[in-house]
Order: structure tokens, then sequence, then C-alpha cells
């Protein structure tokens, strides 16, 4: 377990949920903003890219704005580590593929301890040689980021985050059972360059998902190629699949097929999805096309709403209430949803 | 193993992808142009909701003009597996939860067998009390469908397949663990009522793509409130991301941080994805924002660009070839990858 400023990270303390500013970070102004942004979405904890000194620098007038811990990352140059914890950082991230000089990493070690900041070592298979076998760039992933972490273990540095990512699916899941059987440091998941939306989705809930179904991870970050804010979303939506975290509701919604009465149910539930900001609880909200799967989903629900012919029955926490019209249905779940 | 129409599905046979048609199945102009758009995005198999006789007699129409084979979906009534048969259908899904009569149930195998039509056993959580478990939940849904299934053997029908799905991702991995376990049938993956599409593909890809990781698995359904083509879509993304098949490219591309020096890099991203379809082949494309990873993963991918300062380096099968500027870069990956 580490502490993070005010977070705690590991053993029994819920999966965290973080993802990476985009903004440069020597933009000091537009870098709160999007950290005021993600914390809105539930965003727990953020990484900043500290790719020079000025940046570093940034640190601390960005720190003063915003309340979530900072994270500094840092690749090349273990000096702007330094510079960063000096500037107030909560936590750093170090890649053992491009900072290799056991002496500065040392150094950061001791620096990191001495200020009470916690050090992730993430390693990314971006360095490993792709001539290997999966399993061979898997163990080679994971023994890269253990030998960093028993180098600051010399120093006598306990709070150690680990992360061992790729953006091959099965290597990252590999490597992660590797680093987990080996240690108990808190794990950090992700998958590395999963590209656009809906295939980073795809990719990172497999990957993600997959191993917090085997009891594994820490933290969780979405790596997409889009807006940070989706990073966000997608992680909760994760938690919330996985029934570990809930923020917000759900939907439990069908996807349609000939059976459905109603007509415009994927426009009804695209509405609903626009709308549920409305909803202040992490309720549960179904919306339904039909009988077959829609009574017990509906039951099932906090809030749902399984369709007839040409109309709905309204169910609350598993009770059927009154017949709904379509035109109504998104009024309708949003109201009772808000009186449970 | 089974064989559907044409298509093997089971012990060393690929993973099928399939989806459902969304049209009303008696509109047979709109569904055979539905299925047409499918097929156009790989589906492999598609399903067709029948509820009732016309809907039943619609399939000859619409199997005259498609070349994949289809699934005819029965709930509550199982004469319209009977008259799917007699219709052409080339696979029949019968629900455990509302199709009870064992003498009808009996007649479909018999019918089917005569037809040498394989049968999906299709459980949904749907219809489980919600106050049981979780754990006996799952354990109730693997045994409503395998009972159906013996119901079936004891008719000497062998061609079986069955799925136990559940809008709750856990219980739809313990289940399919527990058919898994007590069975040999091939099995037909997917989460039900997963929502909208980005709460559908964090759902959906997590509970399948944990079991596809463990093996288990011999065709995939995703369920998405919005365009089936979207579902289409999604199971090759996962069946890419899991190594297991590849369909047309994939995008290596980084989420972007404050690194990054290329301006505009996510609408880049986006760019491409949107002319993906201008590449033929199953390449993999990288856009990297900068050299921590972009080098690596460059490298790794067939054809790929690593961003420097305002501009990137093209990479072909691992190899640097030249500059390019940033206004070039979609062109020049496309048509690189075209070469290839």
């Amino acid at each position: 377990m580490v502490k993070i400023g005010s977070l705690f990270m590991g053993g029994d303390h819920p999966v965290v949920v973080q993802t990476m500013t985009k903004t440069d970070t020597r933009d000091v102004g537009s870098t709160v903003k999007q950290i005021h942004e993600l914390e809105g979405r539930g965003c727990e904890l953020v990484r900043l890219a500290v790719k020079d000194r000025e940046a570093a620098q940034a640190l601390r007038a960005i720190k003063r704005e915003v309340s979530i811990p900072l994270v500094a990352d840092i690749h090349f140059d273990a000096r702007l580590a330094l510079a960063a914890i000096e500037s107030g950082a909560d936590k750093i991230r170090l890649n053992p593929s491009n900072i290799k000089d056991p002496a500065m990493i040392r150094e950061v070690a001791r620096t990191a301890k001495a200020a009470g900041v916690p050090i992730r070592v993430g390693a990314n298979l971006g360095s490993m040689d792709p001539a290997l076998s999966r399993a061979e760039r898997a163990r080679a992933l994971a023994e890269e980021a253990l030998a960093e972490a028993r180098l600051l273990e010399e120093e006598d540095f306990q709070d150690i985050v680990v992360s061992v990512k790729s953006s091959d699916v099965r290597e990252m899941v590999e490597a992660v059972h590797l680093v987990a059987e080996a240690s108990n440091y808190p794990l950090h998941l992700g998958v590395t360059e999963a590209g656009p939306l809906q295939q980073s989705l795809v990719k990172s809930s497999a990957g993600i998902g997959a191993l917090l179904l085997d009891g594994i991870g820490d933290t969780i970050r979405y790596s997409i190629s889009d807006s940070p804010t989706l990073e966000v979303d997608a992680a909760w939506m994760l938690l919330a699949a996985m029934d570990l975290r809930r923020r917000g509701p759900q939907i439990v919604s069908c996807p349609t097929c000939g059976r459905c009465e109603v007509p415009d149910m994927l426009s009804l539930v695209t509405q609903l999805e626009a709308r549920l900001n409305e909803i202040a609880k992490p309720v549960m909200v179904a919306l339904m096309g039909c009988v077959v799967n829609g009574i017990g989903e509906g039951k099932n629900a906090d809030v749902g709403i399984a369709c007839g012919r040409d109309q709905g029955v309204l169910f609350v926490r598993g009770q059927p209430v009154r017949h709904i019209q379509p035109a109504a249905f998104i009024d309708t779940l949003i109201a009772e949803a808000n009186k449970l």
C-alpha cells in the first residue's frame, strides 16, 4: 500500500481511477482547466508529462489550483524527477527503459523518500526487442520493472507502484501476472497506445478487465487517442461493470432486434444516455425493448421500463408500477431514479 | 464442433463473428439490406428475431438474397422453431427460460436433426431470481442451459451450441466457466443488455475478452444499443486484440500527453481512423506523438510514424525510411500500408 498525497493505493483500498493530461504542462492555465474537468468526471489521480525543467517548475503553480494528487511523468532525464519533487509532485513515474543510470535512480529514491513521495516504476513494451516471442517479451518487461524496483529497495525505498504495459493485450496481461506473482507492489494497469476510442475501449477493457476479474490491479488508466475525460468515463464504466466501484448511474439497455415493438428504441437509449448527468445517484436504469429479457432486467434494475406493444411497464425496485407511453420514457426514468 | 450452413464452429475452428439484425424480420427488404451491410463488415453468421409465423416464413425470402447462414431466434413458442426450419433457417436459438415444454423441445430436436440444423441453447440471466447470490445465479444459469442440452441429447441430437449470458459481467464469466467445465459444446459468448456504445464496449470486451484469454469461446456477439455494424466492428477489434483473427488494419496510436510536439495529433488519429477503409490489408499502422514509445511501437508496427519536434519519422517493417511533415502523415501511412 502507498499513500499519494491523501490518496491510498493498494491493499484493500478501492481501485484508483487515474488519467493523464494532454495539455502542455508548462501551460499552467490550460493544464489546471483540464485537471478540473477530469476531477469533475471522477479522476482521482492525474499524471502530467514533465519533459523539461520548465514543466517541472509549472507543477508548483498547478498544484496550488487543484485538489487531486499530481504524478510527474519522467522519461530520459532523472534530474527532472528531482525537480518535480522539489515542485511538490505527489508521485513520480520513472520509465526504466529510458532511465538507466543506477546512481541517478538511487538519488531519486533518496530524495523521494525524504519527501514522502511514492514512485511508479512504469515499464512499457515499446522498448522490447520485437524479435522475442510474446512470452519472452512479457518476461523481459516484468523483469525490467522488477529490477528497477529492487534498485529502489536497496535505498530502503518501499513506496513503489509497478506497471508493465504493452499495446499487445496478451503480453500485458502475462507480464502483469508475472509481476503479481513475484511481488506485492500495488499494480497500475493499462494497455498502451490502444488507439482511437472504440478500439481502445475494446483493447483496454479486455486487458484491464481480465486482470481485475482475477483480483489484480490497484489503479487503472485507459489510454485513448481522444479526450481524457473519455478515459476517466471508461475507467468508471469498467469498475462498475466489475462490480468494484460505482459512480453515477449505469444503463441496462437491449441492442434491440426484430422483436422490438417501440419505434426509435435506439434513439431513446441515446437520449437517456445524454441525460444521465441529471441522475445524481449510482443507480441502475433499464430500458428494454421487449418482454424477453425486459421484465427480468427491469426487475433487477433500480428503475426500469420493459416495453410491450407500443408502451412500457415501469418497474421500481422490482415492482411493476404503471404503464408509460414511449414519449414519456426518458423523463419518467430520470424522475423515478432521482426519487429513490 | 457444429456446422451451420457451410460455416464450422467450435473445435479448432476460428472464433465466429456474429450479430443480430435490428429490423423487423417480416420486412424482407430492410432485413436483407441490413444483412448485406453486416456481411460487408465481416459478419459471418446473423440471427433474426422470429416472433411470429410471418417472420418464420420471411426467412425463406431473406435466405435467397444473402450468403451468410441465418439463425432463427425463438422465444416462448417452440412451434416457430419448426416453421423456421421449414423456411430454411441454418440454426435455431431456443431460450430455455421461456420454452419449457419438454415434448415440444424434443420435437424441435427431431425436426432439426432431420434437417441438419444445429440448435443454440441460449439462457439469459433476465429470468433468474434476483434474490439469489451471484454464484447461485451463475450456477442456476449454467444448469438451466445444460438441462436443456441434455434434453436435446436424449433425442440423439448433438449439434448443440450453448450460451449463458447476463448483463452482469462477473456472473456471465462465472456461468460460462461452469458450462465449459461441465461440457464440450461450442460456446457462444456475450454480455446481454450491455447498453449504449461506450458502456457496451467496456462491459462486453471485459467479459468476452477475459474468457477468450482463457481459451474459451467459439463465437462472440457484442450487444450494443446502436447500429449492428458497430457490433461487428467491435467483435473484430476484440479478436484482433486477442491475436486470434485479423480483418482489416489496426491502429496503434498514443493518447498524447504534454510531451507531444505535433499540434492536433488527436485529430490526425481521427482522420487516420476515418480513412482506414482505404487500407485493404490486415496491417498494423502506428501513429505516435513522441519518441518515448514511438520508436519502439513504430518498429513493431508494419507501418508507423513516430513524431519528434514538429515532424515524424516513417518506419516500414521496423526500418526508418524518411522524415514526414504532419500534413502528409495520413496519406503517407495509407500509401505505405497499401504498398506492403
